[in-house]
């Protein structure tokens, strides 16, 4: 490829870039794409764009980068959550390298490239991009010293910001957690793998948590199975118990049938609707304790206990209970909104497999994806395309349509083929059974990030300089060499791929088309009403792009420094780009506490330490001994930093510091809230918090209606109000529960009516 | 080689160790060997042989077989602790299931080898041993699913034994545990990188305990400096000091000088004689409290915490403790005895460095170690061992001489080398800074067994086919189909090398060379008086070799049947010597309370997965796609099966499960024992129970006199008789420290005195 291939592409791409960003910059002027660009803040600060028609509104305007770059780090960390200021502190790392990276290697080793050998240079256009190479320095040339020294600063460097910046994040987690001193998450643990017993599991969890911890026990919370599948059987059951004690009564109009709901509108029995409460009343007669009827068995083996201090729970969550460890497994709970809560009632002893399963089975995605990729690959080289396709001699014959294949469309395939990514390895994530989204985004996250670096790279890399070899695994000790000859090759694909991946994709993240579509559809063609379009940030997709990008950064920068620039641009509008879309797009519902910035870490480290092998190679095959005897120890001290890292932060990551907690429990006894904190436990992680589906015996007459008149409701409330929740311990039907579920039954239910009646003193 | 070179090499074994066996039987008898042969019974059981001349005694008897049979597990877990009934566990799952296989490969398999081809057979004796592998079977030969199906077999009755094994052992170790009712080691927390500051480490301590774990935390003990150098140092100190408040009065004649003692005997300052007590009143006077001499700069960053119940300290050791994860490293402290006190003084923060470099230093040795090995082998091959020394021609055309260089002398040879093996790793081990004499010999067992398979194994297959293919690590594709040829042609080294390795170290093992001549001379030659040999059992030596002979039977057992008697009488034998040893010989020490078990498990998981890889090798290379397709999901169902174990019993050989700890300090409440247990806490982490160099400065006129007449001692103990501990706190060279230490010092001095005079109550 030409250098003007490079720049036509860079041109397109620019084209388009500022095509993208000046649109973008009017449509969210447009009060009807208001809640596509503003979502965040529409659903959290409550306020509106005025509607009135302005000529302002239709003229692009840089206002947005400006308050883009404005807002501090404790802005964002307040409003998207501390994984957001780990995506940030990772763009801001990348720059920050990668300018240091773009200086020392344009103005360094570029030149030495450029005239590395006695040759006749032709116009700098028309120049091959392999002269700007490493590629082109003659082997034994007396300069690959700089390349040795550039290669040991951007290191040396790379390493000095990564500890601080590890640093720096493990203080904001420790920070985090502390100033989150009303979380009911850090008093609760989970627990899973409860072993069945002839006693209902809730009964066995009193009996274990009273009898070993007495002394810091509180309550718990036992889960309730409530798969799609259960939740047609319960709702079955239910319509069955009602209509065998209702006999004679007429069913109520507004009670669709649940057979009809789930076949026909595909809608979940969560809007199933209960019937109006005199038939709950006679339905609460002693004859319902019917055992075929009643509902134990979906307890399943996973409860939520509730501790007095942070600290106790922490040492419940970390110690190993029983002999047996694959019961009573104990871990801090997530967040109330973060819980996976299909997932928390697969038997513990499941999950192991699950886990290697999912593994294998994206393993196997993985090396089938190639299939694509080598096709694709074939469409760089220009003989074989016409080979193939012997129609499309004509079109290929004309310059333009030359640059525009070999230099733009191979990369776009590719992003095409790699959107299917992302969904598939959720699947997985989703499938190996995490108990929380965030950890299943952040599973999904890693294999996404392996997937990519596989199929980006490497593929790339030892596939496209010979298409047939496809398996280079089989003899490692060639790969640094075979890498080394393939990298300053390739590095032209990767400048194209940043060019159109990169680029590209910020200004589609910017523009939001799918948001977009989706919203004018909604609104001009099937004419709905309005919803709130509130996604959370997809770091599973960002993460490993901006990772896979400073992989390609580290990798060529000394070897082919002519994709600096371009990826230079790529992280600082991303800085811009992201930091907008947290502020204005997308709503934080969970927070992984910056578990990202691990991987972040162990990626760069990869990437430099595979860059550091690649330059071993290449001054091995330049026969520079010097060069390739000083980048041994270089690679030693970069595995060693890493190893200190690990020791250092990492545990930071994977706990918390008994210090912190303890603290955080005193100021509570301190300041008297410790009784406050223990009341609000109860309700915090109640499972059915807004389903009227709650296969509680005692609380199975609470529900809303759809249409919000709130009849059902109102009765049902009147009833927990009147009635003692301890005389219901007298009930039939209530006497197998433990208080504590009626008593959260009875909270859960006041919360939900709450807000439809203000007025009434609960 | 032949069947003839085998017998010939069998039968020197055989004489060898029948010969041993009956020496033995004779040797023990002898009442001048009793020391070497019962040192364990003699220092814990205190009884003796009679010294009375009878015939009996030089006749030759199996009585100690039969005795050492008898025993029962109960019996050498009270004598020898759990590691021993471990190593015991290995011996029975190894006979168990090379008995099995031994049945199914001799009578299964062989004939199928023997007959595998349409070839003249000769005799037997002259028979090549290769006729006996599967290298003899036809390609495509339809008996091999033969091999497949016994390969299956073995490898399911493996992993039955395997588990069963793993599930006993993970119930002994909780067992071990809640009987230790009165084990201070589980009240004991051993914390590290204790942070510098102003005050005293103690004074750190306490406070940092006090603070954050101030319902649980009890007493603490400091620990010291005790290197040599620092004897030396803190020696020379006193010494100064003594000179320079003692001016004008005469040294003591008995008090020899440290320096004299410190080069030219090369004992430590250990046998220093401190002055007497005269002196010492003298020197406590209030000029004392001199900066530059006093010694709190000998404190060390770690401290031993003692907990009121066991959980309390279970927690604080699993918990990490503060927002610096390199400081306050928290661990269950080992027992008294196992405490690798030299170590315990090195800073935390240099472990993970010391822990990489020894790791890369075992590395560098193992790969060294080659050179010798491949020289050995070389040897085997009688045509270059004629070309190298050609004056052994005339020798070496000797039939005889033939089958005894092939068939034993490359093995003991081998031997040889690798008796240099496991005190370098026991070195490497040592500086890595383990705090326990245990975990360092846990860590030299591995590196050990790692070492033996690697070189013994591998580098024997890998090189012995091809002298010059030493490192066949490049293509790791072809490892399987390299085995898979190397193996069955290597099957004749490892038959010899269990006859020699084996059979042999198992009759030295039982004779105790080594100890016999040291008695020997030291008896009748030096005339020394008598001291008790007493050694622990050489776990890292032992573990490995036994593991390795595992290996060596999985890997030949389906290829090369002809291994399996030979290896069954060696576990046979194995299973009778190491009883009787555990139960006269050896003492235990310390214990790792059966950490040996997951080693083995996974060693014996590596081993079957290894063959059943090299099994899939030689099936590929036989063309029976049957039987290798077959083997493929054998190696998954094993894998899936360690994955298994690994969750199901691993946890419980890395933590206490609370529910044992929180069980016994239940019973110890409600037998009224906790505060009896608490008061023995004080003394039993005492760092100088038995030595006069105790760095307090309240507790350093302790001493006891080398003859024995105890006059510093005794003046001494009346001193910490009469004087109130807490009176001490006025006094101006004892106020930096804290009531526990002294109390601990006072405590310390009354145990060391209490066996000399016993009639004086203290």
């Amino acid at each position: 490829m030409k250098v003007g291939g490079l720049l036509t592409s860079a041109g397109i791409n620019i084209g388009l870039c500022v095509l993208f960003l000046s649109l973008y910059s009017i449509l969210r002027k447009q009060p009807q794409n208001v809640k596509v660009y503003f979502g965040r803040r529409i659903a959290e600060e409550h306020n509106r764009l005025r509607d009135a028609f302005i000529l302002e509104r239709f003229v692009p305007s840089p206002s947005w980068i400006v308050k883009s770059l404005r807002c501090t780090e404790d802005e964002i960390l307040d409003t998207a959550g501390l994984d957001a200021v780990v995506f940030n502190r990772i763009m801001v790392f990348s720059i920050r390298i990668f300018s240091l990276a773009a200086i020392l290697c344009v103005f360094g080793v570029l030149p030495l490239n450029y005239f590395g050998q006695d040759m006749h240079h032709v116009r700098i256009p028309s120049a091959s991009l392999e002269t700007f190479t490493i590629g082109n320095v003659q082997e034994r040339s007396r300069w690959l010293w700089v390349h040795c020294v550039v290669l040991y600063i951007i290191s040396a460097v790379a390493c000095v910001l990564l500890y601080f910046e590890y640093k720096h994040i493990a203080r904001l987690r420790l920070c985090h957690i502390s100033r989150a001193t009303s979380n009911p998450r850090h008093f609760t643990v989970l627990v899973q793998g409860i072993p069945k017993s002839t006693e209902s599991f809730s009964r066995t969890v009193e009996n274990f948590f009273t009898k070993y911890h007495a002394s810091s026990y509180l309550s718990h919370q036992v889960v309730y199975k409530v798969g799609k599948v259960q939740k047609i059987v319960s709702g079955a059951k239910k319509v069955y118990r009602k209509f065998r004690h209702s006999k004679g009564t007429t069913v109520d109009k507004r009670c669709r049938s649940i057979t009809f709901q789930c076949c026909f509108c595909g809608a979940s029995s969560n809007s199933f609707q209960l019937l109006p409460s005199d038939f709950e009343q006679e339905s609460e007669k002693p004859e319902m304790n019917d055992s075929s009827l009643s509902l134990p068995d979906e307890e399943c083996g996973a409860a939520f206990i509730f501790f007095k201090t942070r600290y106790a729970a922490l040492v419940v969550a970390k110690i190993l209970q029983t002999s047996n460890p694959m019961r009573w497994v104990t871990s801090l709970a997530p967040e109330r909104d973060d819980i996976y809560w299909s997932n928390l009632w697969l038997p513990y002893k499941q999950l192991w497999i699950r886990h290697i399963a999912t593994l294998l089975g994206s393993i196997v995605f993985m090396f089938l994806f190639l299939m694509p990729v080598t096709f694709i690959q074939g469409l760089t080289q220009l003989e074989q395309l016409q080979q193939r396709f012997p129609f499309l001699r004509g079109i290929l014959e004309k310059k333009y349509m030359t640059q525009l294949i070999t230099g733009y469309l191979p990369s776009v395939i590719l992003q095409i083929f790699l959107y299917t990514v992302p969904p598939t390895m959720m699947l997985f994530s989703t499938l190996e059974g995490p108990i929380s989204h965030s950890e299943r985004k952040k599973s999904a996250c890693c294999k996404v990030l392996y997937f990519t670096i596989w199929n980006v790279f490497f593929v790339n890399v030892l596939s496209g300089s010979a298409i047939s070899q496809v398996i280079a695994l089989s003899s490692p000790k060639d790969i640094p060499m075979q890498l080394a000859r393939a990298v300053p090759v390739q590095a032209t694909f990767f400048t194209t791929y940043v060019l159109t991946s990169g680029w590209a994709s910020l200004s589609s993240e910017l523009m939001q088309l799918f948001g977009l579509t989706w919203n004018f559809i909604r609104r001009y063609i099937l004419r709905m009403k309005e919803e709130d379009l509130l996604y959370s940030f997809p770091y599973h997709t960002e993460v490993p792009k901006v990772l896979l990008f400073g992989l390609l950064g580290f990798t060529c920068s000394v070897l082919a420094p002519l994709i600096l620039p371009f990826l230079l641009i790529y992280f600082c509008l991303g800085y811009v780009v992201y930091r907008n879309q947290f502020l204005n797009v997308y709503c934080t519902k969970y927070d992984t506490g910056g578990l990202y910035w691990p991987i972040a870490h162990n990626t760069t480290i990869f990437s430099l330490v595979l860059s550091q092998i690649i330059c071993l190679g290449v001054f091995g095959l330049k026969e520079s001994p010097v060069a390739s005897g000083f980048t041994v120890p270089l690679i030693i001290f970069t595995l060693l930093f890493n190893q200190y890292c690990r020791k250092r932060h990492l545990p930071l990551f994977k706990t918390f510091p008994a210090q912190s907690l303890i603290d955080m429990d005193k100021e509570d006894q301190q300041m008297g809230r410790t009784e406050d904190l223990h009341d609000r436990l109860h309700s915090a992680y109640f499972q059915f918090p807004d389903t009227d589906d709650i296969p509680l015996e005692g609380a199975h007459n609470v529900g809303r209606d759809e249409n919000g008149n709130g009849t059902s409701g109102e009765s049902s409330r009147k009833e927990s109000a009147d009635d003692d929740p301890k005389d219901d311990l007298s009930h039939p039907t209530l006497a197998g529960l433990p208080v504590s579920q009626l008593r959260n039954a009875v909270i859960s239910i006041g919360s939900i009516l709450r807000p439809q009646r203000r007025e009434l003193p609960v």
